[in-house]
């Protein structure tokens, strides 16, 4: 089933659900849940009602008359593995006394709009960012009014789409969002604003950093599944890669090698300099250690018979078929991986056929501000320099108040997770910075709502 | 047919259509469509697909390197009637050497996505703001394209809910729009931040203006409908305000009353220095000249059975059902009129009978900024002392770019109309500060677009 999820690195890989996973750290949070408008922009529409939406809560750090509200705008997947792997958030409400929340996103993790069949057609539909956002936004003032927080500032947070959603939250609701840390958040490759060319470029570069031999090894491991591929040796392929169903036709190698493209685009996404438990389990420098144990990780979903396709997956997939553009390629060039487009050609014949839906490029651009990211204020886009989604969002500073951070060593939202003894000098001060900027968005807030 | 209708004087009386009206002069525009898609925010709803959406276009002012474009966002009526009597525009634009465009708005005029089964229930539900601003912003970007201009700075115009939509166009998307004239916006009013009685008692106070006999005379006039319907005397009534069918019943002699306060209501915010046609035939002063002729005027449509339900006012009545909060109410006390109530109960019983919704109370609030309305730019409040409306609206400057214009001696958005030998002086000074302003914005707007 070769299509666009080829395209889509970040969710790759099976979701173990959270109790399967370590913590940095265990956050006192509480699960409830909130009874969400499920269609914001339809009165009369088949989402005539509501669903409820899943967040987690704590009140543990909350100075109630001082302190601010701490809120993470959730991303494609279950929110518990954003809560558990985001301790900056919570170690900052300490110092800071804020009170903290980590909403779920719609047809995500457990909250599904219309339950089981929330991924039918046309029931997915209700699946787009400005309705995300919208539940984001009542979310927030309703728990300000139920909290007898009305007075009390709102910095919201996100990492990768999320951090896209903290930003898009401040530009949208500026009433309810005194300012928004976006982490590694490609707002403009996603919008349609880059070169398809730079993602696995930028993948490659992390592997040639560690040594030339390294990426010369993978061009060679991928030359070697090809032959296996052309000389149909799919026994063996099938044997080396521990796969489920022996691939039978040149779309299943395919999808096997967009697997393998990706195992690697992940391992430069979670180069941290310790090892995590957030996407799979990974050691600490993953790419200098598959540098020099090529093929051992990652083989339990190279499956070209979709074991990766969970719910989050398939949510996911329709978001990348609808709002979000990931029209990323490889050439064998300008980067290390097999030749393989995704142009918008294929992706509007992919989704138009597996969700009846027509791609809409140009509408993240149109709808979230494109070239004009300037004239918002108090957005911060930080980025590690190792990770492919860096040099798809916003390197350099735009206004005083909205501010891009670059960290040397860091990988992809290496900033929102909690400190570590192994973390680099530039994240720790990147951290310091983000910390400064929040305290004095949430002053400015303070005098305005008094 | 009791109901959210008597809240609405602005769609009181029915639209004769623009060709049987006068225009201020006769601007040179072509009528055109766009294709617009009917659902922005579901890519699999029953609108997966696109409308015809009405605009109207004039190159003839229009610099093509060095001038703007100005865009009015169209609102609840024919998109004829806007542009026949907003002359300011054309005028502006021969100054400033702009393109003009007048944008119909969905479920208006000719911009009917379903036809005429738009007002059917499903289909009615996709007649929301947020949907009519996506709809503006497609159209801006593909034109903007279509004729090269893509370097062209937009300001946005718009009149009473045109303002609105057009101070929202800049908050939701300055990337398209560089600044907005926002005149006689009810901003904060139609988004439920305001008093209930305040509308009626500045209707009140237009009449006690010219003379405190006056605000007597109609309080007299109420209480003689008031007398004659408690005797039942029903013939009197139906000849005396020349009704199509006899009343009959406590509901009946409730919407004719409504239907005279907003008679009234329609001669203060019209109360404009020279004759116009822009909502019926009107004198030049009316308010001064019904204080001399009450009964004269307007009794074409003030009719029981609602022979001003045309499909804009049906459009109307779903958006006041819906976003618009309308719940302004008349005590006889602080107004001259009979006390008459809408609350948001009342309200939430006739709207859920009539189109199957609840309302949203706070939803605009929550979606365009509510008190936070500093934190735009680039946009100008005009509101007239003499209108109604004007205390619904922003009344003091917010910051040096979010700017209020008070027009002494102004009705409803009298800046927008064309210059006329009868304008007040206060008319005059607002149209050259709104001129600069714009002239500024658009200065700006081109250094960040090169």
């Amino acid at each position: 089933m070769a299509g666009v999820q080829e395209s889509l690195p970040s969710r790759y890989f099976k979701s173990k659900g959270h109790h399967g996973r370590k913590a940095e750290n265990e956050p006192p949070f509480t699960e409830k849940y909130f009874s969400q408008i499920v269609d914001h922009f339809n009165f009369n529409s088949m989402g005539n009602g509501t669903f409820n939406q899943r967040y987690l809560i704590t009140e543990k750090y909350w100075d109630r008359k001082n302190g601010p509200i701490f809120f993470y705008t959730g991303n494609e997947g279950d929110i518990w593995d954003f809560a558990l792997n985001s301790g900056f958030i919570t170690e900052l409400a300490e110092q800071q006394r804020a009170l903290v929340i980590f909403a779920e996103h719609r047809y995500y993790g457990k909250s599904l709009p219309f339950g089981q069949e929330s991924f039918n057609i046309p029931q997915v539909g209700l699946l787009t960012v400005e309705q995300a956002l919208a539940d984001f936004a009542l979310l927030i003032s309703q728990l300000k009014q139920e909290l007898g927080a009305s007075n009390c500032p709102v910095i919201v947070f996100g990492g990768s789409y999320g951090g896209m959603l903290s930003a898009y939250m401040r530009q949208r609701y500026p009433n309810l969002v005194a300012g928004a840390l976006a982490a590694s958040a490609p707002v403009l490759s996603t919008a349609g604003m880059g070169d398809p060319r730079q993602f696995f470029r930028d993948v490659t570069s992390d592997f040639e950093g560690y040594a030339p031999e390294c990426s010369a090894a993978v061009r060679g491991a991928f030359q070697r599944v090809q032959d296996l591929a052309e000389h149909q040796a799919y026994d063996r392929l099938q044997s080396a890669f521990a796969l489920c169903k022996k691939p039978s036709s040149p779309g299943d190698v395919r999808q096997l090698k967009g697997f393998l493209r990706n195992a690697f685009t992940l391992l430069a996404m979670l180069d941290y300099p310790y090892s995590t438990h957030f996407w799979g389990d990974m050691p600490a420098h993953p790419v200098k250690q598959t540098c020099f144990d090529l093929y051992s990780l990652y083989v339990e979903c190279a499956d070209p018979t979709g074991c990766g396709l969970g719910s989050n997956s398939l949510a996911w997939d329709y978001q990348a078929c609808t709002e979000i553009e990931l029209c990323y390629e490889s050439n064998n060039v300008t980067d290390m991986f097999p030749a393989m487009t995704f142009t918008p050609a294929e992706r509007l014949a992919y989704c138009s056929k597996r969700w009846g839906v027509t791609p809409r490029p140009g509408w993240l651009q149109t709808q979230y501000w494109g070239d004009a990211l300037s004239t918002a204020s108090n957005i911060i886009y930080s980025n590690g320099d190792l990770d492919p989604w860096a040099n798809g969002g916003v390197r350099t500073s735009l206004s005083p108040s909205v501010v891009a951070i670059n960290i040397t060593d860091g990988a992809h939202h290496l900033d929102l997770r909690g400190s570590n003894d192994a973390d680099p000098a530039s994240v720790i001060s990147a951290r310091k910075t983000e910390a400064n900027l929040i305290a004095q968005w949430v002053a400015m807030e303070r005098l305005r709502l008094k």
